[in-house]
């Protein structure tokens, strides 16, 4: 049986040249050498390093590996939120973050707004400790503007700014200059298996967790920012981390460096223009994002007419994995991810597959 | 170049049948796959449901999966400690637990003895909320004795015990019944990429962390007990986990079942003796355990004459890859692993090349 293309946001398709590099990795027995080996801090440094120049990552930022985008979170929460944080929610993974805040007992107010737009006419209090908002509402198919990120940074510049890139690192450009986190797994457009998170943090970060810490709160154990700090100039994780993913990500983020960061990002606006047309012009399928500006170019849902498990069926029998509309919206919708790996011909073919088929 | 053998004592050698299923994987493409899909229920249901019947978990108990052992420390201080912790501590890992719930704001209390023995005349206060020990201590090559454990249980009917299994299950046999939780890493006797934690607990467990919620305490957001029992009840994880090492998990925990536990353990105790009887007749090797009933089996320690750094390179150029002394014995001791990966084949080789060194 021929192979399936995953176009599911997440995890999706493997970065084209994945298998090939796991191949070497077995024959190189990277799944066994230790994780703070000589060889384990190489590829821990080649992928931060390379990471640093596809993204722009100023020099002063520093970058740590976790298990997941989830777990940041959790992290941000415990190391840089004493009582009060805002976040911006459109979607299950933006509202998922003020949730874990007021778990953890943090104070943290919201601005929502439903799944297909994002909130307008909200105050951020001055007061507040950390904004976030999600560049790309994995679930919703929402892009919230950088220009509207920068502005919320002018506007509000004692608060620490954290953007959740999951759906939209590398392919979607932010400057990460002008936020003080940044975060994103892999499974989504860096094409590698799941099981690992990257959280960008600034000095000012640090600097958070060491005065919550030094009021006597707690900022956790292993992953408390310092402990990170201390573990990566080292180049070295604080715990025996996935390896191999550590290995996969310098081999990938190296691949895209020779692709040039210019192309891809090209390549994502183009394969966005084709599958937008599709949901334009196709007769049984509707754009769920109404505002045309906010639709995203990663993971574009189209709201279909009659149940999308037979769309998602049908397209499966030919060979393509679509996802599914997330929590309320499933049945209701697909989604379509283009991410890096996949091809414009390989979106050109999902496009003609999707314009001949009527349910 | 062939390959090394790695007798490191985690990361080791993979389990032999690991490249095979990796590639089936990448074959049937489970790297794809979206982390809720039936195909990904399929393999965590297999995967318990296998550890169950190797390790002889009793059928109330339930088993969850985190990024490492590391954070299953974590999440037993914020799940199962309100106020008050009882650790045994005897080497770097036992002592980090303890570490851990003193950052966590826990008023954890230890009884400590030097690497290379354990405890003894130690009082565990009757009001303590959770007792910790480690079966196996990597770092020092001791292991715990069960019956201690056992002890401990009955001296102790209302705390918690958790059990660090990490360099011990499934080869060393623990009567999971007689303890409230237990957990351990995939990298060690398991033989699998790093990047996963199994964490086994009982409904004492879960009901302590109802309680602590209860009273007004934070038992923190995506890995709080409840949520990873719901999450487990459908076979789910509470993140975007490590699918493929749960699919190896299943696999190799099928390979094991078929081997037979018995004779896992049997060749444990057979390969154990064979590098004790090393160390006990080397002229340049010495016990670093002194009492013979600590030693342990699964990560033998060898104090060396000069400096172990000669012996471990002389031991990688003939293709033998053996750990370094853990912190403070850098540089003075060589660590074998001998997991249930290393056939009994390989250790008799590996005992004949270092009988045959003189360094």
């Amino acid at each position: 049986m021929p192979k399936k293309i995953f176009f599911t946001p997440g995890p999706s398709a493997l970065y084209f040249t994945v298998e090939e590099h796991l191949k070497k990795a077995l024959k190189e027995q990277v799944l066994e050498i230790n994780h703070r080996s000589r060889q384990a801090e190489a590829y821990f440094k080649e992928a931060t390093d390379n990471l640093k120049e596809l993204m722009n990552i100023p020099d002063d930022y520093h970058i740590f590996f976790l298990s997941s985008a989830t777990e940041t979170w959790e992290r941000l929460i415990q190391n840089c939120i004493i009582e009060k944080s805002f976040h911006l929610c459109y979607g299950a993974f933006s509202n998922r973050f003020y949730d874990f805040a007021i778990k953890h007992g943090i104070a943290a107010q919201k601005a929502e707004a439903s799944f297909g737009s994002i909130p307008t006419n909200y105050q951020i209090p001055q007061d507040t400790e950390l904004i976030s908002m999600a560049l790309n509402e994995t679930s919703a198919g929402v892009t919230f503007p950088v220009e509207e990120i920068y502005k919320i940074r002018e506007s509000h510049p004692d608060a620490l700014i954290a953007v959740d890139g999951v759906s939209a690192f590398p392919a979607i450009d932010l400057d990460i200059s002008r936020v003080d986190s940044a975060y994103f797994s892999v499974q989504k457009c860096f094409g590698l298996p799941a099981g690992l998170g990257v959280w960008i943090v600034n000095n000012r970060c640090l600097e958070k967790a060491d005065r919550k810490q030094a009021a006597g709160h707690s900022i956790g154990a292993y992953q408390a920012l310092p402990n990170l700090l201390k573990n990566a100039k080292k180049h070295q994780p604080t715990y025996t981390f996935n390896v191999l993913n550590i290995y996969l990500l310098a081999r990938v983020t190296a691949d895209m460096l020779e692709k040039g960061i210019d192309v891809i990002r090209s390549e994502t606006n183009y394969k966005g223009l084709l599958l937008q047309h599709l949901v334009d012009t196709h007769p049984q399928l509707s754009h769920f994002v109404e505002d045309e500006s906010l639709r995203s170019k990663t993971v574009v849902i189209a709201s279909t007419e009659g149940p999308s498990e037979a769309w998602i069926e049908t397209l499966s029998k030919k060979g393509f994995v679509v996802g599914n509309g997330y929590g309320p919206h499933k049945g209701k919708q697909i989604r379509i991810a283009s991410f890096p790996t996949h091809s414009k011909e390989q979106i050109e073919l999902l496009v003609d597959i999707i314009s001949s088929i009527t349910l």
